[in-house]
């Protein structure tokens, strides 16, 4: 599965690239970017650890890219920034298009059970089993050495994919993510549609549900989540007080930050984006 | 004319809001987005230094707030950060919107001369005489202090002001600006309709010639001017080095820094934006 270039633009003495591959996992080419650091262009460099970043409903593989400003950091600490699509594209299931939370743009990072959707709609099959093998054999990426953070639905994509997959990610954080979905109608629409009716085969992919069940702690150095206190979507889809819970109840130490006058977009994101590397570089034994 | 609050989002402890107004310069509503520090929220803060950051072509007031990861370092210098739109919008000029290089989104921060444009198309005044005022009529700002800075057509703009207007902008610094218009399509065209076919007309919009023009060095402390080497409208539309020799032959310091591997969009930017600010910042008085 050979990258092809679409793109690749210098910035802070890195390369913000942009590829396109045949996706296995997902039967469509698929869209990711790689911001490569300084360290990783070196002559002779050694490969880099890198932080995945899922982003959120309505985004793509350059919506993080552009409006996070987080390659300073990233050149910074030598990290590299991988950015997954948040769904496939050009599939043409039937309805895909038809809402802004679900189909298009809105995969929540699971491999769909049911029809239609299960063919094309395998986000976690593509991101945990497809891109570090893929990335990794063409570009200078340490993927033994992988973070997870996401925003919204990819903040429930990040917390989900850790848990369900020990050891694949050294850290987890995450900005505002969708902590409850199976109770809230982000996740319940989505759940329905992509896992069916049955809310026992929910419990899986949600990040509350997951870490209540977890039998030792999955992270004894920490979660960190960021959360604006003016978000929409705090109360009604977002509900960090439920994974609050579950770790409290487990004993996972939780970094849960409540922000005064901070929304759900961008502008919180790329005010906290910096200690998320930071704390993810720790984790990678990256940078300072 | 008031400010009319279309959104506000914290960030970095201060806050980025976008307004509408009736611009009586433009004789119809414009738009403009303001960050404000941390510093100008404090209880009893005085007014805070501002710089106006002037965007390209295509871009509108929202562009540079979301894309350049500017106002981190705003926050710690105290800075405020105003991005005017690029122009009118709904004037309803036949012909505005059929290209993207004159007419919408391509004001060029002149006033027109020349009819249908000269009605509407005002973006100098709008800048240099309307937004100071009417933006510290409502806002914690001091517009004795006043920065200039922009990219591309903005550059242009920027360097243009400052010029056309000496002791209105502390300093100015410009990221791959237009720096002979009169001599490059984008210009040609766009002071052809704008100002006429009369050439001795352009020349008071024309960076080089302005600075060609000088009788005393306008920037004792230098101005500044990033450029990427991979920029493709390097050698056809921007030409800092006819703005360069201006400079050497009045003796006007300058700083041209040329980079290697940098293209002509906000991933070059984000790369050196801390240090136009910080530039503006010394010569504002503001901050560190």
């Amino acid at each position: 599965m050979a990258l092809e270039l679409l793109a690749s633009h210098g910035c802070f003495g890195g390369q913000q690239r942009f590829y396109r591959f045949d996706s296995g996992a997902i039967g469509r080419p698929m869209r990711v970017g790689v911001y490569l650091p300084p360290q990783a262009l070196a002559p002779g460099a050694a490969p880099v650890p890198a932080v995945f970043f899922l982003a959120g409903l309505t985004c793509s593989e350059e919506t993080f890219a552009i409006k996070a400003g987080a390659q300073r950091v990233a050149a910074d600490l030598g990290l590299a920034l991988v950015t997954p699509d948040t769904s496939p594209r050009g599939a043409g299931v039937p309805g895909e298009d038809a809402d802004w939370d679900f189909g298009l743009a809105a995969g929540f990072y699971l491999n769909a059970t049911q029809a239609p959707w299960a063919t094309h709609y395998r986000m976690e099959d593509h991101i945990v089993h497809e891109l570090p093998g893929v990335l990794a054999q063409q570009l200078p990426l340490d993927v033994a050495r992988l973070g997870l953070c996401g925003h919204s639905m990819g903040g429930h994509g990040a917390l989900t994919l850790a848990l369900r997959h020990p050891g694949r990610f050294a850290a987890v954080t995450a900005l505002a993510p969708i902590c409850a979905p199976s109770q809230v109608p982000w996740g319940e629409k989505a759940f329905s549609g992509y896992l069916g009716p049955d809310r026992s085969a929910w419990t899986a992919h949600d990040a509350s549900a997951l870490m209540a069940a977890q039998e030792r702690v999955p992270y004894p150095d920490g979660i960190l989540i960021d959360q604006g206190l003016d978000d929409k979507f705090l109360a009604s889809q977002l509900r960090p007080e439920v994974f609050e819970a579950a770790c409290a109840a487990i004993g996972q130490p939780l970094t849960l930050r409540r922000h005064a006058g901070q929304d759900h977009g961008y502008f919180f994101i790329q005010s906290h984006i910096e200690d998320h590397l930071r704390w993810q570089a720790r984790a990678l034994n990256s940078g300072a």
